[in-house]
């Protein structure tokens, strides 16, 4: 086994426990609604994770650091037996903080030592497994930034993740580029790292479009409220409408009027609202919305994946420490992941990977849409231009942003 | 105005009072689910539509025949008014049927006085319109069969709508069909008759696929059940497994097993059910599990479409009388709607028709899945090759079937 | 078997049928709310009563009508087999109205047969089960009035059940009479009929007390709600405060405002409120903020029990044809059911009647408060001084009114 | 103010304190049912009473220990202000476990304060208010005890709150006590500490009746499951049979049947059934149908508060240490609070305390039911003959048993 990995593997597992450095010990455990999960829990899955799906499967006669844990920290595996409900992950006061960070530091010395002494006859599956256990973990860092943040603004207390004065910027004014569409590539070819949703890579025809040059701002979207966005039928697709009132959105998830100024509840306290920074934490339905107010439309995902390839993989990512969105900045990667006009689905020859990492991505492939090109809490190495970001329609706690797109 | 159209009128609006001619006045209350409607409610709303966007648009003055058929009698045009709550349009005892049938016929006669004297400036939009207001009512006409098929299996009466043997028949054997795919046009193009959702006709790339010569068939989708197919959570969709867990789902809609035989709910009577006969009523999820564990997957819109448009439009249709779906016949029309591996969404510079005509289709491109070709209870002149119909993936009382497809 | 209680089946059979009289066919098949049961429900449940607990008791090798239903007509009687789901009744489309005045007339003509022949040794017990039949019935008629009342007013065209127009009378001056109060007693004792849940009779200490001479008007109660009395906490109940909030309560059921008017939906149509007529339909808990709001209480059921015992049973009842409470009448029987403030428990020493028959009451006896004297909707011949009603505190579509009382 | 009542305070202030001693800091924020509160919100809301209740109220110019509190632990005072919603709780990781306890040991100085330095002429009502807030926390103390014990039995890994070996004893035979009745005072007369909801004394009439000696055991009851219990339907009230289908209840919360043996979880672990100890954590329904069963009722509230009368407060109390019934124990006090067949309701011209203190009990008085006699986990101080405890009919995480009584 490379030594890269082995580094590489504590990079990233460190960062976890950074990330949760300044929670209380009390805000492990919160689940404020069931599409989060409590801290601890996250930190305990990804955990299991490595256990499961490289201790059990590459250690001979492994025998597991508790038993329980199977039932506790799996999400959503079915082929690897029952699991906590999902809804009662906030119920775990079992196991402490203490003990879900001594079975880190456990599977991590375990897992060490498999990294180091691994038969070179499992070595490349082995990496190839750490790999992805990895990125999955990344991925959870990502739900730890979105799942403090909802926890947080359920508390009237409202809590501050990492007190930081964000700098105001100017917006830059919004152009479109015409781009020629034809029948083009999408989707992942090469040795490198990508899940089995990006593949295989296939033709697609696009027909020639436009793209905004940035995401849409706090400013355009309090246009489309106050031009009563949110009271008209006529803009919103059926489901939306009847969400939006069931739910009695009236906003995007986080703002808050006091006294007729417009406040936004971010990682980093309860702010004024900056009208020149990108729109953030709409659901599908209201940037759908927003942008048939506006005349246009939201990209499709192999638009963004065409124009993501020719873009280097720079912007606001976790390494800048600010977990918010920001004006001026360059936003096709990073910053807030876009919604796209296309439905979560399989690309043609579509194979899920064997075995239990099957349910990994592919059966999620109904009713959700693709969001692409990475958020602000996206770690910087965790992005590419092909890679596919889903939630359903009416999910808001994600770091989800809206750049608009129109026909030719 | 062409007295062709006077006729067509007069044939389709006949039928609809046709199809409930075996109710008794009891059946027409009926809203056995929060998606089928009162067959009382589905004649007052398709004559509602011709007095609204007819009658009201087209005529000078036009006096409502009662100004509370505007609330009662709107399905779900927000930008005509308020209307009353879909779950409760089975609350409706007034206006009576006969009231209904008597606003049926007045607004007969002030359609045959419009289309008689029509200003010729407004010739041609009117009968763009009168039959948009027809496929309507075609439309109308198989929710009619499907409605009263559901409410009719909650009686535990079970009454039979039509009483009549079925012919026992042989399935033909399954066998493949390779096509070459390419990029190829799909949607409509031309002058005649199509929803706005079949425009505009645009390229997409198809792989080489085979489909299947057949639908798949009871004894087919028995072996799935028999093979544990409702207990493998691998074979199913997250969302599919998590709702038929929670309704408990263990065979299609409308089967039933008494004494160990298996049963089937139809039109015609509570039947022992056909093993060679196309299973009908799947959900979207139940197909696509279906569809995995067969080793196959379930046919692109697109695909399906271009196979369509080598066909003649016969197979079985409502004019054989036989509203239920039979083996050894031709069912790449007719017989029962085609799942798709589709979700429901735009075509690229789809535009919704202006005004209040643009809420028919566009607002609910969103959370559904295409089902193409027809079925026996759909009239054999209301399909096209590029006719899109859409359903949510866990709806079943529709009259839907699954023809497998698989990658070259 | 006398005459006269064969006369007195036919009487009070034929009463059920009258009160149908004025419905659309299409009327008799609603559930409006899952408290409600349709009409033609209603007719046939009486039905089975006799059937059942009669017919099939009393006749040797008795066939029953039809067999399906014992399922459909049975209410809650578990001993007597599974049945349809309350909520469900409305699902019924079959049997057809004819259908079911057909089952009428058929086990009318068997109970004729059966009050004719009986053996005379039976002859006892039969008439004392009829007998219970009949009050069954007659239960059933208020219900028939309470639930047609319902049907209409969720119709947005506002049915009338009977168009009347109602004397608009002057309110007597509230009064109060004290009351000694003591060790009495309470609950049925003789050879009449009357309920189990009447028995037997006891002893009750009383304090002393007064009682209001006269039901609260809907002058009084809208100076209640004009005084804030929906929005003020501290005069509800807890459960009270939290299901008017969840429902939205503004006002007792039945109220509406336009145009700064309030109106009263009645069976003799959609009225201006008559502030001098007692105030109907509230629940328990509206009943009690408002009494609190009084600074009094509501009544204990031995206190206005022992107030009935004083009284002739004369009063606004059915024989009126007027279904709405009106001002200026004597109103301790008839006119309105009066909540007290004694939940609906079993008197010392109850006992439920033998077999299925003690399903009738007995296991009701939680959760729900008693009301005394009748209704405007309770034939003259139902009510005794030891008649106890009862319902749920949340319960508004019965015909309830308000008495109040005070310590001394 | 007497130094007496300055140690008391301490005494159960410091209680409620080493009650969650043996508590993971995790385990203070648990809600594992909305009946639930987090342990950490128990210790906030007690502390949060006496700083409105006695300091806001009788210091001068007193400033807030921290104004959002009044928010976060506001039961359901609704003339306090608003409060976080009851369900709610257990999102509050802020404030945490070391600023709640902060927040005691602040308002305890305050208090300490208070008590030294309180004006001569406000001295009474300052003592007569401690002492409500005393009993108050006292009754928390008892919610700890409940809601810790649910809550752990929710985690899949069973915490044991105090490991200990419960002692096995056999049960004592079970004999009848007859009683004579008669006119007699019920409800607390006297200068010493009681609710108001136990005021004022008044006459009840009783009839002769019988009390069990003790509470029935888990192997009566067992019999009662063997014997069809729960799934015979004229066992049960109509609401407790709608109940326990739709909840699945088929054993007492807590009990678990592994390999064929029972077991019964318990803050001292999870251990084998006990079939001499008193049955515990029953509903009313339950506790109900057993009774009917068993041929006998349960005991009125004012048949049990004439035995309590005639004994000495001695039994099963917290100072045992052990929070768990036991066979062979005197039973009347502690061990188990016991269901009677009286609802919850008003004593004879009952009246609630003066302002917010009569949002304390009187509000409840309504859809619950009385039990009497304290528990194992009730301060042997905390209790009286005319206590009058009160819970819903479907609770079943209180410490409830069954003493069965009957007519004579
Ligand atoms: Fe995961
Ligand atoms: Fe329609
Ligand atoms: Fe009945
Ligand atoms: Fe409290």
């Amino acid at each position: 086994m490379t030594a890269a990995l082995a580094s590489e593997y504590q990079r990233i597992r460190h960062t976890s426990a950074a990330i949760c450095a300044p929670l209380a010990r009390d805000d492990y455990q919160l689940q404020s609604i069931v599409e989060t999960s409590p801290p601890k829990w996250h930190l305990g899955h990804v955990t299991w994770f490595f256990e499961t799906f490289l201790l059990q499967a590459f250690v001979k006669n492994y025998q597991p650091f508790r038993a329980e844990y199977n039932y506790l920290f799996n999400s959503y595996y079915q082929t690897v037996g029952s699991m906590q409900p999902r809804a009662e992950r906030g119920l775990m006061s079992r196991p402490t903080v203490e003990e879900v960070y001594a079975y880190r530091a456990a599977i991590d010395e375990r897992m060490a030592d498999l990294l180091t002494h691994a038969d070179p006859s499992q070595a490349q599956a082995i990496a190839a497994r750490v790999t992805l256990g990895l990125h999955h973990e990344q991925q959870h860092q990502e739900l730890l930034y979105m799942d403090i943040k909802h926890n947080f603004w359920r508390n009237p207390l409202r809590p501050i993740y990492l007190p930081k004065t964000l700098p105001v910027r100017e917006a830059t004014s919004l152009t479109w580029e015409t781009r020629a569409g034809g029948l083009l590539e999408s989707g992942f070819e090469g040795d490198s790292f990508a899940y089995d949703n990006e593949r295989p890579q296939h033709k697609v025809w696009l027909e020639p479009h436009r793209l905004a040059s940035r995401l849409s701002t706090n400013g355009e979207y309090l246009a489309f409220i106050e031009d009563g966005g949110y009271q008209r039928a006529e803009l919103w697709l059926a489901d939306g409408w009847y969400h939006r009132k069931q739910h009695g959105w009236q906003t995007p998830l986080y703002w808050e009027q006091r006294d007729g100024q417009w406040y936004e509840f971010t990682l980093h306290g309860f702010e004024p609202l900056d009208l020149a920074a990108p729109v953030a934490h709409t659901s599908y339905y209201e940037a759908d919305a927003f942008a048939r107010w506006s005349g246009n439309r939201l990209p499709l995902e192999a638009e963004l994946e065409h124009k993501l390839r020719e873009l280097p993989i720079t912007g606001h990512f976790t390494n800048s420490n600010t977990f918010h969105p920001q004006a001026g900045t360059e936003q096709h990667y990073g910053s807030l992941w876009e919604w796209t006009a296309s439905p979560y689905t399989a690309y043609p020859r579509f194979q899920p990977l064997e075995g239990s990492m099957g349910e990994y991505n592919g059966k999620f492939m109904c009713n959700q849409w693709v969001l692409r090109g990475g958020a602000c809490i996206t770690p910087a190495d965790h992005i590419r231009p092909t890679y596919r970001n889903f939630f359903y329609p009416h999910d808001r706690w994600q770091f989800s942003g809206i750049r608009l797109a129109e026909d030719v």
